[in-house]
C-alpha cells in the first residue's frame, strides 16, 4: 500500500466532511462527501447527488473523480469517504468501478466514520484503512477489454 | 423558452468547446463537451468520462450538473453540448433526466455541431435550439415522487 | 404512429398491471410495471429492481427490455408503462434512452394511470398515448456514433 | 462458503455460457453470458445487453438479477460468469453491487474461462471459484441505509 503523510491524511478527512454539506440527497437522506488527492497535490470533492429517478443518482465518490477527470487531473494517491453514521461507511460498487479506471489497485482509501476521531476506537480514531483493491478485488478494467477474443 | 443574451450565448458555446478538450473516451472516441450557466453568471463545464464497464460512464452533461451540484450551484439558465461531428448531437436519456432535476423545463439548451459556425447553415451557425423539455416531454420528476399511491 | 389492435392494447395494460406485483420498491415504494409487445406477438414483462446505492436502480422498462434482448426477442410494436399512482407516469429518460436501441420512433407507448379505466377521462379511460419519440425527441441513437469525426 | 453440488456447478456454467450468445455488444465486441442459480432450483439466464449510450449498458449479471427479481425469484445460490476471452473475467462493481441486494456475501460465484475446461488448468478446468463476499468486501447494502445520522 502507498502511505500518506500524516497531514495528506488530514486534507483528505476535513475535505470529504467539507463536500458532504453540499450532498444532494432529498431521497436517501443519506448524505456522503468525499475527496480525492491527486498526485500534483490538489484536492478535489464530492458529494451525492441524487435524482428522482432513483438509477439517476450519482455518488459522491464518483462526482468527485469525473469533476477532476474531465479538468485533466487523472492521477491520484488518495481517497476519503464519508457519511453521516457512526460506521465507516465504503463506497458503493458503481463506484469502486469508476475509481478503476484512474487509481492504481494500492491507492490508499480512508473510511472515515461521522464522529471522527472516536475516542478510544483502535487505529486512527475509527478509520477503516484500505484501498482500492481492497474493495474491488479481482477487479475488471481497461486492460481487459484489450483481450482477445475466443469466437 | 427563456431567452439568453448573444454574450451569454457565447459564452456557453466557447465553454462547451473547451469542456471538449478534456473528454476521456477511449471506448467509443466520441468526444462530448458541455457547459452550464448558473443564475447567478458561473459557467460550468463538464466531459464525458467513459468507464472500461461500459455502463459506468458519465457523460458530460451529467458531469457538469453534478460538478455544480456538489459545489452548491443549483439553478441553471442554460445550457451547451457540442461534439467532434458536423451534426448538433443531442444529450442521451440519461443526462435529459439528471438535468430535470435542477433544471427549468423552458431551460434553452444549445446543440452545437463541431464545425460552428458552419457557413450558410440556418439560424445561428448550425446551431439546433432546443429547451430541456424539447428534449424530455411528459418528464418524470421529483413531484411525482410525491403522489398518493393507490395501493 | 403504429396502430396496436384493440386486443393488443388490452393485453399490454393487463400484463403491465401484473408485472407491478414483482415490484422491488422499498427505497422508494413507488411501484412500476411495464410491459412489451414483440413483433411476433410476445409479452415481456419488467418490474423496478431497486437497490440500497439508489444508482444501481433498473426501473421496470429497463428490465422488460433486458429480459427480452438476453432471449433474442429485439422488435417490439408496443409498450404499456403503470404504476400506483392516479397519472399517466411517463418512464424516465434513461429508460427512453436505453428503449431507443430497440424500438422504432413511431413505436406506441400507453402510459396507464393506476385506476384505469378512469370513469368520464379523455380518450381511453385516462390513457395517455404517446410514442417513443413524443418521449425522446431528437434522439441519440446507434448512427450517431458512425458519424465521422472532425477532429 | 456454501457448496455448490457438482450437477449444480455444471447447470450453471452451461447455462452461463448458451446465455452469452444472446449478448447485444456493438460496441464493445466483449460477450458475456451469466447464470443464477436459485434456492428453489431454477436458472435465470442473463447477457450483456449495450447501449449507444454508453452509459445506458446493462451487463450480464444484472440482467440475469431483474430478469429473476422481477419474477419474483429473489434467493439464489450461485451465480457463474463466463466471455469469450481465455480468462476468469470478474463482474463489474456495478454488477456486484445489484447482486448484493439480494445474494448471500457467501454465494458461491464461477468465474468461467472461455476455453472452459481448460487442460492443465489448477483447480476445476480454470475456474476461478470465489463468492460474493470475495468481490465486493466491506460492502454497502440496505441495512446501512437504515442507521441513525449523527446529523
Ligand atoms: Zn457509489
Ligand atoms: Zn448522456
Ligand atoms: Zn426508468
Ligand atoms: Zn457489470
Amino acid at each position: 500500500m502507498s502511505i500518506l503523510s500524516a497531514e495528506d491524511r488530514n486534507r483528505l478527512i476535513v475535505a470529504a466532511t467539507e463536500a458532504k454539506e453540499f450532498s444532494y440527497s432529498p431521497y436517501s437522506r443519506f448524505r456522503v462527501g468525499a475527496a480525492l488527492l491527486s498526485t500534483d497535490g490538489k484536492i478535489i470533492k464530492g458529494a451525492n447527488i441524487e435524482n428522482a429517478s432513483y438509477g439517476g443518482a450519482i455518488c459522491a465518490e464518483r462526482t468527485a473523480i469525473v469533476k477532476a477527470a474531465s479538468e485533466g487531473i487523472r492521477s491520484f494517491v488518495g481517497l476519503a469517504v464519508t457519511s453521516d453514521v457512526a460506521s465507516s461507511i465504503a463506497p458503493c460498487g458503481i463506484c469502486r468501478q469508476v475509481l478503476r479506471e484512474f487509481c492504481a489497485l494500492d491507492m490508499p482509501v480512508l473510511l472515515v466514520p461521522a464522529d471522527y476521531p472516536q475516542p478510544g476506537a483502535e487505529g486512527d480514531g475509527g478509520i477503516l484503512d484500505t484501498t482500492l483493491e481492497g474493495l474491488l478485488p479481482h477487479s475488471f478494467g481497461p486492460e481487459h477489454l484489450e483481450l482477445p477474443r475466443q469466437s
